[in-house]
């Protein structure tokens, strides 16, 4: 297996991608035309469709691959084993599901006819995750043919129902334990923090979401002759919402934040803190207002709980006007949750809270959804995150620098768990990729910078012995 | 012309509705019918047929109809002027346009096929207004009927936009002001407090409306790589609606109360004060709690201005859960007036209450309609008052009480203005009538005694002269 001097020459890499450049942009196009939208029983077809284009693209490949009946789409188990057991076991997760395209109207071209603009290829999942899943299979291949074998034990885990809670592969972990186990465990699903800036992330926030339902009156009432005598629950909501709060944007729930673990000194010394404020805005076009206000920026998004309204609604939303006084409204909520939150926990805290709220004459019902999930942390001296730092500073010629993620892998703090493998962050998206939002877009740059960064970890990862 | 003892018997009045029951239901299950509701432009057929079938109705009884064009839907007005100068000239209101339908799920029998079930006749308009139109045209064919002529001049006066503003009887008021001019202004659109309690509306409140966009980033977010630096649009939105108001349901925004006039010592004597909470629970199934706090229930419903949030929505509002921060925000907000309270003057504060708390990095944009209308008072003293009032307690057996109404009659202030006449506001409506809302109903009894008191009162008003 390689050494440094016998690793593939990152210029042969290079030459490779560029030579074959529209015959891989095809291959990822290919994937991103499945309309597979985990959410919507709708597409479930067009899920299912997906999900045997990645099977047959990793066989093509030489990997054997087996298919993970869930309660839901399969899990894509991928395995080439033939390292020997002096080298380590690599497991790698990605997902082939991504998010509802809505609001479909604000899409520039349709999400999933992929659109080639200024080097960016637009689609829904074009990043999150079918572009960073793309490069890694492309890079497993490509050492596959170049080596006709692998320098580590390879096992691929490719889910199908990661924007929808993980629930199906969440079901069979305690029977795929031996199937899993591995020594370390990468997650391609999150990204870096610009551009030119390589980095690894050490760990992301947990979550919990919840429905709620207000109730006031029997049925919608006129707001003239009701108006001073019923309390319109859509003014209750509000208040139940904005009470949650103070005014320096903290959450008003007792014991909240009381099982929240903050960082070492180390940890602290290791991180990338900055945050460009000037280029959030002009490219969100809001200035980072929201969290806590006494502290940073990457504090709030990285190391505190959050509370957000995903979604509320309640009386007339149509074109005019209706003077009601809606018996119900509505809204949809989540909590981000770090190190040491449990998320029944939060969730039974915050539907406490809300219901106890409640004004006299209206009800409040919340509904916590199971599944959601804890923050995750990879051990900074992990021979995998060592592995995957050497590989990112290569690439971009600059030191790989390290930073936590605000956004959830519901599945990793179980799936680190069931395989008993050390956790790593890794991908290549920035924060304005519009995930989950119109006009998602991801570079062909970082498709075949992921592509190499992919093959050298692997390489490096071989010079490792189990640990 | 009659004097008490040559009035029509209301033993003759009622043999002859009981007589000719199915004949009157077919017109006014004819009347039900047509989908007139004015704010949807789809419907704009059905509005004109509706505006038709009125308009034969009063010819075929005996009126002179003209069809006034306006820059919306037509105002019907029908004449009969051969009572001579010495008696009085009276003017009735009434509208033939619906509220829309939604939620179309909740309704027992479709909204626009008239089903009666336990004496109440369900559709939309049942009661709002095309039941007090109905039961006052069928009055008015009675009484051409058996006198030939009519005890007084009538002016009838009935259009099709009162759901949606009044704007197009309002630009032709100042050119129709001499055809307009009345002794009396009878609006035919509001209840009673029970369906054994006659009373008379001595006024109702005014009204303002308005839209509310609250604009956050430049599109829709992830809430994980987000949430704790961007500022969510819906919860600054919450957080507004809510600061609108104190603990005691007092309207906070400066300058809000500032010209509200209350009642003298006098009116407040004369009006019947009594609310039954129970009832309203068992009706409504909510107690009534809005308002302020430190008020009886009628005062809050007739005397104080409101604010009331229609509608709002924001972000993700469909089945399953989207981890998503919004770009915008979204509501529909109106207020009731009380006398002297100016829409506009009111409008302005509450818009520019709104968007100076907009928090930082958010924008809020309010943009109040014109029309709405200023709050309206009878003069309990005006012989239209005593014609009414006598007639009601004949038909109800029962002294006739006196009350206000809390919900509007756009067109009423100016109406009264431009005819010069003394206004009054009857009808036999239940407050658990569902006007406005699905399952909306009017009982058949109401339509007889609605009948009755139009016939009686127009009796009564033939013994004055003009004042």
């Amino acid at each position: 297996m390689p050494q440094d001097s016998a690793k593939i020459a990152l210029s042969d890499l290079k030459a490779y991608f560029q030579k074959n450049k529209e015959a891989i942009l095809n291959d990822y196009y290919t994937f991103l035309r499945f309309q597979s939208i985990s959410t919507d029983p709708a597409y479930s077809q067009q899920v299912l469709a997906c999900a045997e284009w990645v099977r047959d693209y990793l066989k093509e490949s030489g990997f054997d691959v087996e298919y993970w009946q869930t309660s839901g789409y399969p899990v894509i188990f991928a395995s080439h084993l033939k390292a020997g057991k002096d080298k380590p076991t690599l497991l790698i997760y990605n997902h082939y599901d991504v998010q509802p395209v809505d609001p479909l109207s604000e899409w520039t071209t349709p999400p999933f006819e992929p659109s080639l603009r200024n080097g960016e290829v637009y689609a829904r999942g074009a990043q999150d995750n079918k572009g960073q899943c793309f490069y890694t299979m492309l890079a497993l291949r490509h050492l596959l043919k170049h080596y006709k074998t692998l320098p580590v034990n390879i096992k691929l885990c490719i889910e199908g129902e990661e924007e929808f809670g993980s629930a199906g592969i969440a079901g069979i972990l305690p029977q795929k334990k031996e199937a899993l186990k591995a020594d370390y465990l990468a997650i391609v699903d999150v990204g870096i923090r610009g551009p030119e800036l390589p980095s690894i992330t050490l760990g992301t926030r947990g979550m919990v979401s919840m429905d709620v339902e207000v109730e006031g009156s029997l049925s919608d009432m006129h707001s003239g002759c009701h108006g001073g005598l019923a309390y319109n629950p859509i003014r209750a909501l509000s208040e139940i919402l904005s009470s949650l709060r103070d005014s320096k944007g903290k959450i008003t729930i007792s014991g909240f934040y009381e099982d929240v673990i903050g960082l070492s000194d180390e940890e602290k010394e290791l991180i990338c803190w900055e945050f460009d404020e000037e280029t959030y805005v002009e490219q969100f076009g809001i200035s980072p207002t929201g969290g806590e206000t006494n502290l940073t920026p990457s504090e709030r998004a990285w190391l505190r709980p959050t509370l957000e309204i995903n979604g509320m609604w309640g009386g007339y939303i149509g074109q005019g006007f209706k003077t009601v006084i809606p018996s119900k409204a509505y809204a949809k909520i989540s909590c981000r949750l770090v190190p040491n939150q449990d998320p029944k926990k939060i969730g039974a805290l915050v539907a406490n809270a809300m219901e106890q709220k409640a004004p006299p004459g209206i009800k409040v019902k919340v509904n916590v959804h199971s599944g959601g999930g804890v923050a995750v942390r990879a051990k900074a001296d992990s021979k995998i995150v060592e592995a995957f730092a050497k590989a990112y500073t290569e690439v971009f010629d600059k030191p790989c620098e390290y930073i936590y993620e605000g956004a959830t892998i519901p599945i990793a703090p179980a799936l680190s768990h069931a395989s008993q493998s050390e956790v790593v962050l890794v991908g290549l998206g920035l924060i304005d990729d519009q995930i989950h939002a119109p006009n998602e877009h991801f570079g062909v740059d970082r498709i075949e910078r992921g592509f190499f960064i992919i093959v050298r970890t692997i390489e490096n990862l071989g010079v490792f012995s189990p640990s």
